[in-house]
């Protein structure tokens, strides 16, 4: 017997991936291996992705509130419809609930799934409900749709390919760090007032509600940019990157003052001796997009202030590396590709 | 705060239908109230349904063997779409697991998960993998078609039509009662041997490895049928038939004689001290069809064997009855409209 932790949730998905057939249907265009499955539906690709959130591995309800959860669970899934590029349509929601949970509970988590379906223009069409024994359950598909001259892949980019990332990486991983610590402290002694001011909101905000970067695609389409390669930033940028790399069959130069830090990740980093650096990639649920484009339509983004170039693709595909300031060269490794964790 | 158990599954369904904004793209024809979504994709209808499975609720592995969930969770999906008179074309499958199951036993789930896709014609096209705190958590979601002018709901049918039930009920039920009897005796002594006879083998199948009735779907489709309402048995006899019944606004006549019960389940159903009709009316996991066709067109189908006509639609909603050989009338209730279980 196999402990799953010796293969890894990566190692497991291509285990899966290997040993699925051929599609037997002709409109099945992308099966396992993307963010979001695609169908030939004569004017458009369809987008199918489904993404499950469990109690006591995503999310301690100690500290998030069911609201701020029903709105991150659909934007977690509507980020992997924009990392093909596309734009979400419908969804369903499956919730498994244990009985410690009144009906009120789950009034304030479908407030913020219907919040987020405004938000991004989707609808919400059905599900499934059921009883559980450890406490709450989502799982959430997605159907999506985009123009099949723009759907983006993870494996199409191309030496040369000028990176770029939007908004900014680590946030919401010090936010995590941030509501552990407030619980930790609640916990040794209940009467504490937490100590989350004003200027940590940008961090709590980027981990309990993240947003899906559906703007961006909006953006891109308007552009006629189609990125030679897509995904989302749900696992941390070096987890995303090793993707792209590993699927396209290139190597890849980041460059460390490039990567895109808020303020208040830099402070909160210095706060818990992290690296900044480190918190952006590795730390995951950004939920920003990272993306790569040919370096004569970079042109059209340079003066995007929502875009950020961090490097370039290389033609080697096995240095895949972050270059520091000081002129140093590490290779890229990523935590979620050794653990089944997550 | 209110207990779910006050509103039970189909309250807390239509608590959360009753929430849910009209929607906002006009190629969403049906949302939540059917067993699968109805989207406008030109020449065909697609369609999307989705269920959860959670080990301890909806299964146990002291005696489900991995490979037959795998089956039997892709077979509960495909049966959602067959209700709608469609075809599954492609699924996705997201799986919870706790740090107990080995790489091996995903293996084994798989293996029946692309059993059933091959048996079904589904192409398997994504999903998640994640970490769980308490065992096995599976959530299918299948994506269909059917052509538009064969689509069927549960709200369309009138009264006269014809009730009719594919194959026979009750059967899963009692091979429940069989396994779980089994377990007890093998929790009492472990060296005792299983008393799972050669005759019992129709009940354990059908409660371990169902199969969605998509041959139905195909032989409807060929007859050029269009069935006024359909709906497929997951909750038992009684609980579908008052769907179609709320949803469509008539009442119900069926005949006890004329349910279709195997001879099995009318022994085991003996042994247990169980009325047959009551585990066809409220057993559920038969995953056979339950639809009404309009008289004139029941003609075409009295001489299948596969299909039972149990009875007529009548025009009054508050009369859902079930006629005895005796002359008897007794209303028609359905547990699963009660307890938030399942």
């Amino acid at each position: 017997m196999t402990d799953l932790t010796t293969i890894g949730e990566i190692g497991l998905i291509e285990r899966i991936r290997q040993a699925t057939p051929p599609p037997l249907h002709s409109e099945t265009v992308q099966g396992i291996g993307d963010d979001a499955a695609v169908f030939d539906w004569g004017n458009d690709y369809g987008l199918l992705a489904t993404d499950m959130l469990v109690e006591g591995i995503h999310f301690d309800l100690g500290y998030v509130p069911l609201k701020h959860l029903g709105f991150k669970a659909v934007a977690v899934n509507v980020s992997d419809i924009a990392a093909m590029n596309g734009l979400p349509v419908q969804l369903t929601v499956s919730i498994g609930l244990s009985s410690r949970f009144p009906v009120e509970a789950v009034d304030e988590l479908y407030e913020g799934i219907r919040a987020a379906c405004a938000a991004y223009n989707v609808d919400l069409v059905g599900g499934d409900t059921t009883a559980s024994r450890s406490g709450l359950i989502l799982s959430i598909s997605v159907l999506g749709k985009v123009p099949k001259d723009l759907v983006t892949y993870r494996s199409t980019a191309q030496p040369n390919d000028v990176i770029c990332v939007t908004g900014d990486l680590g946030a919401a991983y010090l936010g995590l760090q941030l509501l552990e610590r407030e619980k930790q402290v609640f916990l040794a002694d209940p009467n504490m007032q937490p100590n989350l001011s004003e200027e940590r909101s940008y961090l709590i905000q980027r981990q309990l509600r993240p947003d899906a970067r559906t703007d961006i695609v909006h953006e891109l389409h308007d552009l006629g940019i189609r990125p030679t390669a897509m995904i989302d930033v749900s696992d941390g940028l070096a987890s995303e990157l090793l993707h792209i790399c590993r699927q396209s069959g290139t190597g890849a130069v980041i460059f460390d003052e490039n990567i895109p830090i808020d303020d208040q990740t830099h402070l909160a980093a210095d706060e818990f001796s992290i690296s900044p650096v480190t918190a952006a990639l590795n730390g995951g649920e950004d939920y920003e997009l990272l993306f790569t484009v040919r370096p004569q339509e970079f042109d059209k983004l340079a003066n995007n202030a929502r875009i950020t170039a961090i490097g370039y693709l290389t033609a080697d595909p096995k240095q895949i590396i972050l270059a520091t300031k000081a002129g140093q060269q590490t290779p890229i490794r990523a935590q979620g590709w050794e653990n089944f964790m997550k």
